[in-house]
């Protein structure tokens, strides 16, 4: 077991009507308030009259950002952070799914300093400061509502980037169920498709002898493939919806990284730029790669698949395990090969250039130019 | 699932030589430090020299309390909180088991409050605040370094009571399974029963449906069978210690119970009476219990005991699983039946009356008096 340190210090409201404590949580904090959203899907569903009315109770001055795009850019954050700082807001709510939750956390430590936010992106500068985050989410897939992570893109990059700092947990964060019941079918699954990722991730990561964090981690994952068909049959069922939601939090809210030095995060660097250059939904994006990702690696970790299948499936070959994966996501109706996402648009010299510019999946499981070729005719 | 809050500010350091931080750690809350621990083992194996080591490159002004007892009283509490609040120290620091830890936590909101520490345990105060924790752990077992619970004795009341409180969770916990080396066998294996009782204590309490939860009960418990026996058997091998120190972490820090809406500690309840009456140790109690109290329930949670042992020992007869439990704790040397420990000593008619008068096992399950006397039978 590798040395490790736990914090999270998010508290989680999670359950049915959790919403009716958020506006004496926001009170806590103060009164002044940032609101940010997304492209409006929360006006149509009553969801920001909801919150609207929370926050009148505890009679809230609130400032508003909507508008934040589904693949996040820092331009939006910049904007958002203005307004922040102007009003000397005191508190910042974040309604939406990742995309907003993760603009949200780096506007909480944009809004201390006259920087433009890239900036911590760039390592230019790190967060020193924060102002107090509070979530409402309403997608089932990041994790983000319970970590420190956030990942913005940045147009004129190029580039998909991220940082981390214990000074973006969110303080709060209220998981109400039902509010992922209007998630149409397909982003459900992409959002069951990325929640496993996220267990995989760790799981190839550094740490190969915490036994007991793998075991969490094949919970996670064969919860989510037991329930998830399930729930794409049955989208408005509240139990169904509550297992992903779960799930997904705890993929990515530290545990399966106890007692293991670093995630892989290959798979997530390599789908980044599928996103970026042929804006295949995140969740998509990983289900092409994770194939071509185990077969490339298959005689290297031959050892992690062979305990990976088997738990899994019951089965020890790593081709077979492989197969299973392609054959669950395929029922959940994910893409597995890159041309099912984009038809005949997908370029393989393009997708190596911005591997090579990005320096795409050079974590614990190096890949070299030669390993891209591969991976990306894997994908084809 | 239930509605629940997941909440824990813990910072657990966890691995080999994680002491080389505690005294950066502790200088983060002050100089003016109360050292707290038991009866000096930590004096024998050198652990107290290289804490008051980090204390001492920090310039901290140490205050002492040692002779923490392995069943702790309230009354030692009060002594150590005295000196506390006399020198007006910024911060505990608790180098020991669970008692010590316990005792501690309970320091923490005593000092800042003129009152007897008992007063906290009958419900006639309430803690208001609290002088930041910091724990060092020496042996894996109650899971106190990263949850909000004490639990302590009064002897002049003949009870053992218990507090929860955010209040109370250590600010930072360090785990080095190195420290843990030294616990001889039957501790050891008392810490493994322990927790795999607390992953049964929250199996067994409300919210049934909370599946992704109920794997994660499993994992541990089958962390704890696959592991504690090889443990038992090369006690200085640090992996093996690791890998149940962590697991008696996972077992009590809040994670068993997201989706549940409490826990059971019915079994808690009625060994904490065999340690009162008989001095039995608690994990010896838990065992001893917990064949008895399945027994009790068997019709009347088919459904929870089959899922059990399915998950388990592969079995669904409630009555098989039962006899594996036994065989488990017959492996590592616990006993199952009140009589391998306590002779001819143990009197059913003393047992009654303290289950009556402690109103035992009133929990999730509710147990008569009627069942009272079933349950002593079958643990006779």
């Amino acid at each position: 077991m590798e040395n490790f340190i736990a914090y999270n210090p998010t508290t989680l409201h999670f359950g049915r009507d959790v919403l009716r404590t958020l506006g004496q949580t926001v009170n806590r904090y103060g009164k002044k308030v940032l609101l940010v959203y997304g492209k409006g899907s929360i006006k149509k569903n009553g969801l920001y009259d909801e919150v609207l009315k929370q926050l009148e109770s505890i009679g809230a001055e609130v400032y508003e950002y909507g508008g934040i795009r589904s693949n996040p850019v820092v331009q939006d954050v910049d904007a958002a952070a203005a307004i922040g700082r102007e009003n000397m807001v005191d508190v910042i709510l974040a309604v939406g799914g990742g995309s907003v939750i993760d603009s949200a956390k780096v506007i909480s430590v944009a809004i201390p300093v006259e920087i433009p936010a890239w900036d911590f992106f760039s390592r230019r500068a790190m967060p020193r400061s924060a102002v107090p985050l509070i979530a409402v989410l309403t997608l089932a897939a990041t994790g983000t509502e319970m970590n420190q992570f956030a990942v913005l893109s940045n147009h004129e990059a190029e580039v998909k980037g991220s940082i981390g700092s214990p000074l973006i947990f969110p303080k709060h964060s209220f998981l109400d169920p039902q509010l992922t019941i209007p998630v149409p079918r397909n982003y459900t699954a992409y959002g069951i498709a990325d929640l496993i990722a996220h267990a995989l991730e760790a799981y190839f990561g550094k740490g190969e002898d915490a036994t007991l964090t793998d075991r969490f981690v094949f919970s996670i994952i064969r919860e989510a493939m037991e329930y998830g068909p399930a729930l794409l049959d049955d989208l408005s069922n509240y139990e169904l919806r509550a297992k992903i939601m779960f799930a997904a939090t705890m993929a990515l809210n530290g545990m399966t990284m106890y007692g293991r030095a670093s995630g892989e995060w290959g798979v997530h660097s390599i789908g980044h730029i599928l996103s970026l250059i042929y804006d295949v939904p995140h969740g998509a994006s990983l289900t092409i790669v994770y194939p071509a990702w185990m077969r490339l690696l298959r005689d290297r970790i031959p050892h992690r698949l062979a305990q990976l299948g088997e738990n899994l499936f019951n089965v020890r070959d790593p081709e077979e395990t492989i197969s299973r994966f392609e054959d669950f996501f395929r029922r959940i109706e994910c893409p597995v090969r890159l041309k099912e996402a984009t038809g005949d648009q997908a370029n393989p010299e393009e997708i190596f250039r911005v591997m090579v510019s990005n320096k795409a999946a050079t974590y614990v499981h190096k890949l070299d130019h030669d390993d891209y070729r591969k991976i990306i005719e894997l994908m084809m």
